[in-house]
């Protein structure tokens, strides 16, 4: 019987239009896009080509305003240490919030050993961030405001075109990264008023290790890579052209098919969220019921131990994710659950649950059932369980 | 008639192998390998395969101090950076030299920016460094030697092992750049005792926008990229895995087929040199006549100018550059050939030419009957070689 990978949120597979467009790049031999001679040349217009895809993804003005990375991790760092360290004459105060993925969280740290100060904010019981509380944090200190479109962990959505906006009003700087978010749901970066976006090439079914950060016309950054002058003076390097080709190719899809691909999706998260309530009692849906991402739940489920309701589901064919793939080696119950008020214990029997375009409604129905037989072993043998019953 | 990439400085082709592997990588559709079901288990199994392969190429004894990096530059950004800042309470003070690439130049002006203070020695009129100044220039607040080991536009080789020794004598960390030697020469690291290695696959005919940063253990460093716990800790963000693979593969084959393949260049490149003695008067060669790489010459053409020489070329079909592809862009004369001790006008009549596995004696052959033609037609219309002649 074949895996079925619910843990998109981890990665999501290659679609074979994405495929087909990164084979034909490695068959055809693409010069370096910053060589004079007439090969260059042909690799400069193929890069500017998925520019002009991306860019239209997320409704930028210019393709000029979209750097090229090495994927959601990158940009975040790009846009948060170089917007402070090119702006900190006019101050060095940074608000966030407390759910932020660890791009963010380390970056801010690192900024902080140099001499920032970092004002985090919490989020209500839903796990969304009140946009008076952003506009409170500020002061005339602050350069930049960092809160996240869609979080990683629960899927819910933050109000980001009210933040951008009261930070505009203040002229502070407002990035968010919506690494999550870009190319899964609609995202029109003039409409939300952002001025700097991140976002990764796998969350539309791009190549993982590409992404991109939009960096609007005017905003002062410094690059995180010093050294030649690609991408417009604001990335230096060699590009990774054959996964840049695959994230134009991917752009153009989602653009195309995001409606259908959202319908699809949400289906299953309402069919899986629906059996979930019927199958299993005492579970808690992190997710928010409206403002959230189509194809993520986190669910904690009392009693039991996410890792191993992971491991025990891979043995029956399914790829889950108890956390965020990138804190995999932390040990520590997750910061974003815990910010939401979760209990220790309860966070730590938490699972993300994510699907995909390639996912069935058949596949939604077997996995509950999978997950309704390993939580009742698990709870069978679960001193946890057995106290909470006596 | 097909165009002749004389170029590899630039971009070397993919090798078919390496074609395959990454083409089997898309097809194959790897999952994320932090993710700890069975799908993210395959994949941390074919990312610590390349890690091995990489790890050999170079001699390093534990694959673990290998980094994976989106390329060179971000290899040289992160030694670098993350070195000075990791040890600045020991000191803040780097010496480097004058005809480094403009990822070491740059990153180490922002460091300046930051209070580090950076001593740039001189080259003697081969483009070598003296190891001698290299001691001399290290003070009790020394952290970091930054000397790359070929440069990128002459194609000399430093001496890295004496200076890396000098190093170790007196505890401080060294860095060499060796993006354009690491799969072109022999290159054993621990022979070297180098610290620090920035390395890139293109170099080894592996995918552009990939690259490699050697991490001696015990070296103490922090990462550029912050976030999750990827790559044992020093670099975060999800990888690149289908370029990680092809550099893997490209790995195994340099280690392979480099005594081959230098053979065959160092024949390209002698016949290159000795025809351009007979067919083009007043010519300096920038090229070390011993210590350079196999495949590079750079050849400063008096009375004309380099990019009008490469225009012309282009339209003959041979594709060369003037300059290091990463500087173009720039209008300024190359601060390389400048620091040789070349007059602005001679530097600016400069063209690098560099031979790929795929290149043919017969192409040498045409390509000298090109230029010939080029450079007669050039300095026939060229006001300053009618000034010389009269």
């Amino acid at each position: 019987m074949s895996f079925v990978n619910l843990d998109h949120i981890s990665a999501n597979p290659l679609l074979p239009e994405v495929r087909r467009a990164m084979i034909a790049a490695i068959e055809h031999g693409y010069h370096n896009p910053s060589s004079q001679h007439r090969l260059g040349e042909e690799a400069a217009a193929a890069l500017e080509n998925a520019r002009g895809e991306v860019a239209q993804l997320i409704h930028a003005e210019d393709p000029r305003e979209i750097v090229f990375t090495s994927g959601g991790t990158e940009s975040v760092n790009h846009a948060i240490k170089g917007v402070a360290l090119a702006n900190a004459d006019r101050g060095r105060h940074i608000v966030t919030t407390n759910i932020e993925h660890n791009a963010v969280i380390r970056s801010l740290r690192r900024l902080k050993s140099q001499g920032f100060t970092v004002t985090s904010l919490s989020v209500d019981e839903t796990g969304r961030v009140d946009p008076q509380a952003v506009a409170a944090a500020i002061t005339p200190e602050t350069i930049l405001v960092s809160v996240m479109h869609a979080n990683n962990e629960t899927g819910t959505l933050q109000p980001i075109a009210e933040i951008a906006a009261l930070c505009r009003e203040r002229r502070v700087l407002f990035h968010t990264d919506a690494v999550d978010s870009v190319g899964v749901v609609p995202f029109d970066v003039r409409e939300i008023g952002a001025d700097l976006v991140s976002f990764a090439a796998n969350a539309f079914y791009g190549p993982p290790g590409v992404g991109g950060l939009y960096v609007r016309r005017g905003v002062k950054i410094f690059p995180l890579l010093d050294g030649g002058v690609q991408e417009h003076n604001k990335r230096a390097g060699t590009e990774n052209l054959i996964g840049i080709l695959g994230m134009g190719a991917a752009a153009a899809l989602a653009r195309r098919d995001l409606p259908a691909r959202m319908a699809h999706l949400s289906r299953l998260k309402e069919q899986f969220l629906r059996g979930l309530a019927e199958s299993i009692d005492e579970v808690i849906v992190n997710t928010h019921p409206v403002h959230s991402l189509p194809h993520l739940v986190s669910a904690s489920i009392r009693y039991v131990e996410g890792e191993s309701v992971m491991l025990m589901l891979d043995d029956e064919g399914f790829g889950v994710s108890t956390r965020s793939a990138c804190a995999t080696g932390s040990l520590r119950a997750s910061h974003v659950l815990l910010s939401l008020g979760l209990s220790h214990a309860d966070a730590q029997g938490t699972i993300l649950v994510s699907f995909g375009v390639e996912n069935t409604a058949e596949e939604v129905h077997r996995f509950l059932g999978a997950l309704a037989k390993v939580v009742a072993t698990l709870r069978g043998i679960s001193p946890l369980c057995r106290k909470s019953a006596s």
